[in-house]
């Protein structure tokens, strides 16, 4: 998702295979495109990336608007998107993406409460930086946005209890137009989308 | 040690704030740095940066000899190091970096195993595209090799056995002075070397 969501928002056609995960043969397919077996991969002629953050810091290349534009925002985005790339486990083992519920309760374990106090945490740091220039993290639509638009779908999911700049993130991320297709198009998938989540953690 | 060895090769002077993990109170003296709580951290006058991932690429903005030149090498090596960044956790868990030990012969799980297979496949992967130019993994030292020495220097630790070129890249690491000066700090430290590569596997 978190390639994908930068893609669209940079008006840059694509073309979408989608490899059912967990069914027979499907690790063999995904080796046809990269040697990880990692999901998402990213071609652009002979150029094959996989990593979610790799994909991002090349589209990022070419659309510096990727990132912000301040070195020291721009530090920040690098920073919190590394930690989510890396981190989070109880988060993303307890609570996967399933497109097709909402507010769907479950008990919060203290590992996953933790998880959730740092994401809050995170948020208000990355807004209070520049709130005045729009509803995404850093303002404008950045790729730390496309690493925690799938955190604050799972939170909406599970109808996890946050403060209100939480809430106004989370939002925000519910009323993207873009977003709203992603969720559409996975909820119609006979393949659940939580292994794109899961495998490789790099979503 | 990731940022460590790239601030190295840049001839870039800093001091160096160790702070004992583990010991009462370190988690607060952590926090006075940054909310992360994780460490290396990095400080450039007023800009405070965490996670090795984004502390190199900080540093890779104002050097761009961190990374290898050409953009298909880049996303390369972008690809490898979040690989790393995020993945191989048997291998983080069970050969954990020792500065004081050689060849210290453990047995290996079929998880680690996975591990070093993956490890000495990215290796020849990277190896291939630039090898006249250098011992390195892309030819000259770049960021993927800080992600990837101290891996190598588990498998020295550890006498993992490996093929020739996988072992020609471990000899690389192992000769490199800079790795030397580090190893040689941290065996000298009271403290285990092993919590800065363990606590939220930034190392």
């Amino acid at each position: 998702m978190r390639p994908w969501l930068a893609l669209r928002y940079l008006h840059i056609d694509f073309e979408e295979v989608r490899i059912p995960l967990f069914t027979p043969g499907y690790k063999e397919k995904l080796r046809a495109y990269s040697s990880a077996g990692l999901v998402p991969i990213y071609r652009d002629d002979d150029i094959t990336i996989w990593e979610s953050l790799a994909i991002l810091e090349y589209l990022a290349e070419q659309n510096p608007r990727l990132w912000p534009k301040e070195p020291h925002h721009r530090a920040v985005a690098r920073a919190v998107s590394a930690e989510m790339h890396a981190g989070f486990q109880a988060l993303r083992e307890q609570l996967p993406l399933n497109c097709r519920a909402r507010r769907r309760r479950i008990p919060i374990t203290a590992n996953v409460g933790k998880n959730v106090s740092r994401i809050v945490e995170i948020w208000a740091q990355c807004r209070n930086l520049r709130r005045s220039e729009g509803p995404w993290l850093f303002g404008e639509f950045c790729i730390a946005d496309a690493m925690y638009a799938p955190v604050a779908l799972r939170f909406a999911t599970y109808g996890v209890t946050v403060g209100s700049t939480a809430q106004e993130y989370i939002d925000t991320v519910m009323k993207d137009p873009y977003i709203a297709r992603w969720m559409a198009e996975a909820a119609n998938e006979d393949e659940s989308i939580d292994a794109y989540e899961h495998i490789g953690n790099t979503g």
